[in-house]
């Protein structure tokens, strides 16, 4: 602690290229700005792409996987051992994420950081069980500082293995995870934890009610331990998948490469992983708002808004995969429509 | 007048598809409902096309283009020619729909109702010059009996040609049109203009106030012909392209063809058409919200929600064909991923 690769500098978004485009968006057969979103998206992968005509050259996707000591709680509406059961569905290919990866000609790697057992091998998973899963946050840190560090070098393993051109998503899973997520927001907001805690995989009122006096009793717990660092703060409540995910991002920012967040976990990692290092915010591309009431208050810190709203609350990366056709297509828009001069149309 | 075509009853979608699909969407590895919207597209799809697996056999995109008589009291940030420069424009390929129905391998097909100069033959566009444009509905009734007749039987021929199976897209391009939008929409919801009247391609405050004069102008002048039927609304204030969009959604449903709506001209439209026979509305998919401000009151008295708000404002069909991709990925999800029986996944 703490991890002095994660400081290294981020280059910002090629600000030339950002001009280019807008120009470029200006000349298209079409009212100017009634592509809305598609036209921002395609000046914003320019700029991080430094080229006039971006594209995704690749999309691709890893899995974040592990176990949460808080779920000993009962924090969420299915099993710990489904973790485990659908690391084996996801290197089966049966998943959301596997049907969405494949539609989207997407790449899809697993690393499994830590599940309460270990796990045989399994195609397209790396097996690293740096813990079993995570201790329970509420009474003590979720990581040991050696854990954290493990967490955080695996991810910026993954994160530094992509280069400018392609796009990034992180998907996770891990029962218990929304409530390692809660905690980490309500720890950087500062907000008040009712505002961030939601229904998870689908919990019953009084669930949400003990979800919330857990994350509270953490919080508490910490205070004991003076002013913390995000660092700090992600080895107390985070997940090993979480800190991986922080990590990964960075490391890809880093790379110049385009990052599509998911949901709500996702993107309390990419907060924890801003103020670790500020200048990942401009890489960071919202793919959708969850039904988790806590992930706008995280998109509006993050100053991001959502490209779709489809009431998603899965994870997996599932609703960033979705989103992987929109970029395309704005994309495509941008290089292939014809100007206002070459089509003879009057402005 | 009536066209009778138009009042044949419309079956609804399969009750029994829609509960084998919600049956089956219980059953796929994910926490229930967590797939949101894409949930309830799926088990729509499977309703309209009878089959347990819906997909997406073909989409096919037609763009109906027609000029407006209004145009001529300068409502729109382009000139009338554009309307012609753009037919060329989806000829040669180079406008926003070209570039999107072939990224999503919708076939494209454009009639041309009536433009107000006759126009040269063009490799996939049907010249059909029923009229040079409409009249002026601020003045006088926007299409004869027979004008509006042959409007009507061309829409409805195009919806006609499709099956169950396939997804129908209307677009439409025709300077202007967004004020015979307006108007029929007041005239239909029965409610203040103002809140219907929005920038169009792009207009200055004063214009915007000038169009929604000539509205309330062409409401006054219809107020004097008696109570007036869904069909005569479309004849007084409509376009030729509106019309034909009408007579092509009642065709298709007809047809247990899925409609996938784009924005605010589109969905006026559909909203005649639902007047017309109420049968069409469960065949109709919200594809996108557009910038327009009257499009949700559209949406909300057609009981849809929107899949999509990229405050897109450009029509031709842009913001229906975006969301194809949306639409396959419900399929894609819904055939091919694992039940948590097959997974082994603990419920």
């Amino acid at each position: 602690m703490p991890s002095h690769f994660l400081y290294r500098p981020i280059e910002a978004p090629s600000r030339a290229y950002h001009q280019l485009a807008l120009a470029k968006q200006q000349q298209l057969t079409k009212p100017a700005g009634s592509l809305g979103r598609l036209e921002s998206l395609a000046v914003e992968l320019a700029a991080h792409q430094h080229r006039e005509k971006p594209e995704l050259d690749s999309c691709h996707i890893t899995i974040f996987a592990a176990d949460h000591g808080i779920a000993q709680h009962s924090v969420s509406a299915f099993p710990q051992a489904v973790t485990q059961e659908m690391i084996r569905n996801f290197a089966r290919g049966g998943a959301a994420i596997n049907v969405l990866a494949k539609e989207n000609n997407a790449s899809l790697d697993i690393v499994n950081l830590g599940t309460i057992e270990r796990m045989e091998e399994l195609a397209g998973v790396s097996q690293l069980q740096i813990s079993a899963g995570t201790a329970d946050f509420s009474q003590q840190p979720a990581m040991s500082r050696n854990q954290y560090q493990q967490a955080v070098q695996a991810g910026y393993a993954v994160g530094s293995s992509y280069q400018r051109g392609q796009v990034f998503i992180a998907g996770e899973m891990g029962i218990g995870n929304t409530s390692s997520a809660a905690a980490l927001a309500a720890a950087i907001l500062g907000c008040d934890c009712s505002t961030l805690v939601g229904a998870g995989t689908g919990i019953a009122a009084a669930q949400k009610v003990q979800k919330q006096a857990l994350i509270e009793t953490a919080l508490q717990r910490c205070s004991q331990l003076g002013e913390l660092s995000p660092e700090q703060w992600l080895q107390q409540l985070g997940g090993l998948e979480i800190a991986a995910m922080s990590a990964s991002f960075i490391a890809a920012a880093q790379r110049g490469v385009s990052i599509l967040l998911d949901g709500y976990i996702c993107c309390a990692a990419a907060l924890v992983a801003c103020k670790i290092n500020p200048g990942l915010q401009p890489w960071l591309i919202a793919s959708h708002r969850s039904q988790e009431p806590g992930h706008q208050l995280i998109l509006d810190e993050l100053r991001l808004q959502a490209i779709l709203d489809l009431q998603l609350r899965l994870g997996e990366g599932s609703g960033a995969a979705l989103c992987i056709h929109i970029l395309k297509q704005a994309c495509s828009l941008h290089n292939n429509m014809a100007t206002f001069a070459e089509a003879g149309v009057s402005q």
